[in-house]
């Protein structure tokens, strides 16, 4: 099958990529869309040491299981079920996990992709599947929530104007905050200007450590000391965006400050599945557009080099 | 008056330094015994960029106001009460503070220090000086409970032997945390056996990535580092020690296993004086030895070169 194939930092549009085996509680989906993650950004630059297909934002066809032929988005998690970690409540951190695209799984930058049944959700109708491919990052988003590191009514800043960026301040908009988004990029500002959510460019910003909940999803080693600028004594800073390699900082401010550092990665996808079709996020407005999966090399680098937001893989036909 | 004194990286006694002029709402203390902390070691190695009399751990007797007479131990931070800061209840962190012996106000190694009247807090007379002369630090372990960051029956580990790592190892086990004390000297270790609390050498501890609190005590860039291979996903890691300048290190494991990094300061003095007055804890066995404050720089240097625990300064007779 054709399939996007990562190998070291080679990244290679294969024809013949031999067609995915699934596990036990697999199903096999035929990949109807699949989304370009600041993620597969960063494994292209060693991040994790992946080899495989990559991609893990996908909506496909389930080809077997109980949602065999209907719209599927798949959680990203491939975990055990059975160890204490799993046992606790919190499968998504399963010592002997998986991760679809990322993690010792073989991703959906391809025709097919092996999926635990567990994994699937089945999408509404009223959902097209351009909107469906972003329930995995609009999820994510919705982790913060789910971990309870925000009120409504709470000053938020946003640092990154990107894809993750732009999902956070919508949802925390959508959840009461007072969310104001700081980027580096006018036009991708503008696509929050238009939701009516507060922006400001960075260079205009003037740090005040006032801000209760500062979101890192810059993606960028000076995320975190800039968040560290704008959060307030006792605030917390949620750190979205992982960065391949190690960086350099001061630690002190945030022991002066008795600041909060907290990471946030996948969250719960029936959240996200509702809010998208209840119209409460817009994601159309972030498609900056489209490769056929034979172009997915191209797609990447263009994502990695220009400011987009979403860009999107198409793969089979429905 | 005779005080030591600390201008860039050099550390001095000096026979005739000016006597502290007291601010308006602060008392003269006339300085019985003080404390050397790690942070006094830090800020001789640039941290703070503070030049001034050193010391803010201390026990005096106050000159005037309405503890005239009586011995008296004083919390740090000199916040102004009037911001929005202070009157969010964060007075600790008020912009405009001050701090004893560690930013724009001179300290507790010398004869008299000036205080804010707030700031002082009696020590009742069960309380010997050399015991007293602990309230600051333990208040600072102390700080973690007020934060809400462990839970009685939590698996705590409290990494660095040092004074404060003893500190918050005893509290902690007093509050009824399962606390291990992870450090690198066996004598220092051994204090805390002899109060029945678990120790064990870093290099025969084995980091299962199972631990819900982890407390790096070490003051120094491994800390943190480390802390991340004991502690577990969703857990929680507490900043105590402040390290100059910057570190590098690898922060993707903070967002993978959603862990909450939380600095953690300056603690309520009153739980401190409570805990010693019933004998909680155990602060004389960390008393490593005592040098006229005439030899203080002699005692910085041998806290700062050899496993001592805490080091104290003799200041005036009471």
């Amino acid at each position: 099958m054709q399939a996007v194939y990562l190998s070291g930092r080679e990244v290679e549009f294969r024809e013949d990529h031999p067609e995915p085996e699934s596990g036990s509680h697999e199903v096999i989906v035929r990949v109807l869309c699949a989304g370009i993650c600041e993620t597969d950004l960063q494994l292209m630059q060693g991040y994790m040491g992946f080899a495989g297909v990559l991609g893990h934002e996908f909506v496909g066809i389930a080809e077997s299981g109980p949602l065999k032929g209907k719209r599927v988005v798949g959680e990203i998690n491939c975990s055990c079920f059975d160890c204490d970690t799993c046992r606790s409540g919190l499968p998504t951190h399963c010592p002997n996990r998986s991760v679809i695209g990322i993690l010792n799984h073989d991703g959906a930058f391809a025709e097919r992709v092996a999926v635990p049944q567990k994994n699937l959700h089945a999408v509404p109708d009223s959902l097209s599947t351009d909107v469906a491919v972003f329930v995995e990052p609009v999820a994510a988003a919705f982790q913060i929530l789910r971990q309870q590191l925000v009120r409504p009514g709470q000053f938020v800043v946003v640092l990154g104007d990107g894809r993750l960026g732009n999902l956070c301040a919508q949802v925390l908009n959508g959840y009461g905050c007072r969310v104001m988004a700081v980027g580096k990029h006018t036009e991708k500002l503008a696509v929050l200007d238009r939701l009516d959510i507060e922006t400001t460019l960075l260079t205009d910003a003037h740090p005040n450590r006032d801000v209760d909940v500062v979101v890192d999803c810059t993606g960028s080693p000076t995320g975190l000391p800039t968040a560290l600028q704008f959060v307030r004594p006792w605030g917390t800073v949620v750190l979205k965006t992982t960065v391949a390699g190690e960086q350099t900082l001061a630690l002190a401010p945030v022991v002066i400050d008795e600041v909060s550092v907290i990471g946030s990665r996948c969250g719960p996808f029936p959240d996200a599945i509702a809010a998208l079709a209840a119209g409460q996020v817009q994601v159309e407005p972030l498609i900056s557009g489209r490769f056929p999966l034979r172009d997915g090399v191209e797609a990447l680098h263009t994502t990695a080099s220009q400011p987009v937001l979403k860009m999107l893989l198409d793969v089979c036909d429905s």
